[in-house]
Parts: structure tokens; C-alpha cells; sequence
């Protein structure tokens, strides 16, 4: 009996690793939460892997119903609860192992790639990212994503910036619109930027120029995210200059 | 004919994902960088799930014969290098990939979870992180780190500290060390702090307390790294009195 809250990776059914695999294979109930990411396969490409039902878990469930619907069950049975991405990509899901862990549940995680580690592809190093911000849909009062930009710029860190999305709509920010609000609230358009889109595929779209650039070229994969650089070490130039759009 | 670059994980020979597991095993040669970071398992049970040789690459290999023995023959056959953690954890790989894209081989890079998203579970929001840092054996003249922390601090963000290894001599920095290398280039011994052990696997030891504490507690798995937090939203506050030493 344990709850099991395992990351699915970013992509497809196939970045599942074998213990993730392994445990929703034990599990009576399979549960994925499907409002803050996407993958490029289906629920029931899911399920024909999973040989497996594999339950919608809205942002409400996992919030308000989980200690009903997951934390109590798993005390008598095992339950998966699937995350694409990582399973720590939100406090969300910490707190559902909190929350099991003080109920007497046995828990166990299973880690996966998110997009902190896929942005890496650029050839920006990892480590000198400073604080991640999203910018929101209905974003006209908002000043957050400026805010945290401004102070990792001043000390010389990247800033990434997650695009919001949609998926049960089907509505994901394009880096257009996203560098649309940036530059009305007084980002330089001459600054260097990336723009990236369907990021842990091998698809992925992964363009740098200026803002003013950027923000007329077309990306037509999703969920998209923005990196503007900091200071830049010469290999990082150099790495970057691989993704420069002539 | 390519290269494939496919992260395996933290943990364990399972941790690697499915989509990883098949393009080894469609591999003509198999190599894997070990001189970073160190899995719970042995080189052995690796082959023994894979069905292949795998090739020792330490740092030099990586870095000097790399184009002879890796890029080169990727255009005749497939290549697989697997790198503990992500592939983009340190930049070595995103040379390796440029280089070999140059080179005109088709290259796939595999994701996984690396140490920036396991830290996920103290509690921590992962975008508040600044700047990771690490701290190397023989570091009586070395300020970058205390530097780097400054610095996340002064803007609230929390700090990683990565502590130095060398799997080969089997040699690990204790946040034992590494606290008193702090205190030493004068971090306050009063600020709290957790230390990490094993992250990533289900035996993960997890502990806060001030600096001062936790210099004295015992961590007997490794690796071992060391945050300390910048500004807490009351939910991390909440979430990280589950791992306090009272």
C-alpha cells in the first residue's frame, strides 16, 4: 500500500522511466494531473502502455478532493499519481506527500526531467539561471515577470520565462505575445533572447536573436518558453551562436 | 547512424526511461561518462539490463578523444553516451552535441531528472533558486561560493551548494566539510539550512536545522549537498518543518 507520485518526463509515453513504469504497473489506481503541462500523446497511448485506466486529476481534485480520492485510499491500496515533468515542478504535489507522509502513508517519488534541466540544450549553463517566472494570460496589471527579471539581469543571472497554457482549452502563449508584453513594460527589444518550443522532444524549436527579432518568427510547437541570458561566459556565446538567427 | 546523449537519472539502473533503454539497445557502442557524479548501482548491473558493453568514459576521454572515438564514428554507426543525472548538467555534453551536429551527425538527446529537480522535495520552490554553486576539495583560497550565496541572499533566493566528488578514489565531500568551510569564510552558523543525502533514491536523508546543528548530524549516504534558503513563503516554511531536527 503506498502512494506513488511519479514524473512522466516532458515529451511522450516513452519518457516514463522503468521504476515509474514499474510502480503504476502495481497500482490499483492510476491518477494524472493534466492542467499545468502537455504531452505529445494521447491519454489512451497512456493507457495502452500502461495496460492501465488512467484517471484526469483536474487542478480542484488534486487540491480540494485528494485527501478523499488519493491519501486515504492509499492506505489500503496503491495509487499512482502521474506529473508530467518532474513531480516537484509544483508545491501542489509536495504538500500531497506531506500530506500522506503525516496520514501514515508509505510515498514514494519518482523523479523525471522538467523543463529546469531541458532549457540546458541552449547552451546556457544551468547553474547561473537565477529565478524562474511565468507570464500569465490576462497579464495587463501584472509586473511579477518584470520584476524577477530585472533583479536576476542586475546580478548577471539567465532569467527563463515560463509561458502560460491551457491544455484543457487548448490555449498556450506564443513567444510573440510574451515578448509583446515584455517590451511594453520596458524590457530593451535590442536585448538577446531564446525563444524555445516543444522543448525534450527532438523536434524542439530553438531560436536566438534580439527581441525585436524574435518576436516576428514563427514557432508553431508547444508549450513555448523564453530565456533573456545574463552575463555570458565565452563557451555559452559560443553555444548560442549555434541557435543564432541570421 | 548517431549519437545519442540519454540522461540516466540519480538513482539506480532503472531510473533510465524507456525512450533511453531503446536507443541503447539499438546502440553499436556504448559509453558512459563517470567521473561527475555516481549511481547507487554498479557498471555491471547496467549491462546486465541493457544487454551491452559499456565503456568507461572518464573526463579526458570526454573531452580530448571524444572526436575520434565518439563524433567521428556516430556517422558510421550508433553511438550511445550516458551521462548520470541530465545530459545537460555540465556543459562537456552541449560541446560533445555541437561538435557532433557540425560534424553533420544526427544527434538525440534524452532527457532526465537531474539534482535541480530533486531538491524539489524539501519543499522549496524550484524557481526561487538563484545561482547553484559548488564547493571543491582543496578550497582554502576559494571564495566563489561564499560569493554566489551573497549574492541569491541578498535577493531572497535560496542557494545549492553541490559538494565535490571523486568517484573514482571514492571520495565525497560530507556537509559536514562543507559547513565548516562556510562558517570558516564567515556564513552565519545560525541561519538554517538542510542538508541532502542520496537524493533522488527512496533512502534519500533529509534534514534541517541552523548551520551550527547540522555541521554535527550524521549523513551516512552520498552524494551530499547543502541549501540554504533565501526568502520563505510561508508554505516552504510549513513544508520544510517536516524535515526539522528539533
Amino acid at each position: 500500500m503506498a502512494l506513488y507520485i511519479i514524473g512522466l518526463g516532458l515529451h511522450d509515453q516513452k519518457d516514463i522511466t522503468l521504476k515509474g513504469l514499474e510502480l503504476i504497473k502495481k497500482s490499483d489506481e492510476v491518477f494524472i494531473e493534466y492542467y499545468t503541462s502537455k504531452l505529445a500523446c494521447s491519454i489512451k497511448e497512456l493507457e495502452e502502455l500502461y495496460g492501465k485506466k488512467v484517471n484526469i486529476a483536474d487542478r480542484k481534485f488534486i487540491e480540494i478532493l485528494s485527501d478523499e480520492k488519493i491519501v486515504k485510499p492509499a492506505l489500503e491500496k496503491n495509487i499512482s499519481v502521474l506529473v508530467i515533468g518532474d513531480p516537484f515542478s509544483a508545491t501542489t504535489h509536495i504538500d500531497l506527500m506531506q500530506r500522506a507522509k503525516k496520514t501514515g502513508v508509505h510515498v514514494e517519488i519518482v523523479n523525471n526531467a522538467s523543463v529546469l534541466n531541458a532549457v540546458g540544450i541552449t547552451g546556457l549553463e544551468l547553474y547561473k539561471f537565477g529565478k524562474v517566472t511565468s507570464i500569465p494570460f490576462g497579464n495587463e496589471n501584472i509586473k511579477t515577470p518584470i520584476d524577477v527579471f530585472n533583479i536576476n539581469k542586475n546580478v548577471g543571472m539567465h532569467t527563463l520565462f515560463l509561458l502560460d497554457l491551457n491544455p484543457k482549452e487548448n490555449k498556450y502563449m506564443t513567444i510573440n505575445e510574451a515578448i509583446t508584453y515584455l517590451i511594453k513594460n520596458g524590457v530593451d527589444e535590442n536585448l538577446t533572447a531564446i525563444g524555445l518550443a516543444e522543448l525534450g522532444s527532438n523536434s524542439a524549436i530553438i531560436k536566438s536573436a534580439t527581441l525585436k527579432k524574435l518576436k516576428d518568427l514563427i514557432f508553431d510547437k508547444f508549450p513555448q518558453c523564453l530565456i533573456i541570458p545574463g552575463n555570458l561566459h565565452f563557451m555559452e556565446e559560443e553555444m548560442l551562436e549555434y541557435y543564432q538567427v541570421k
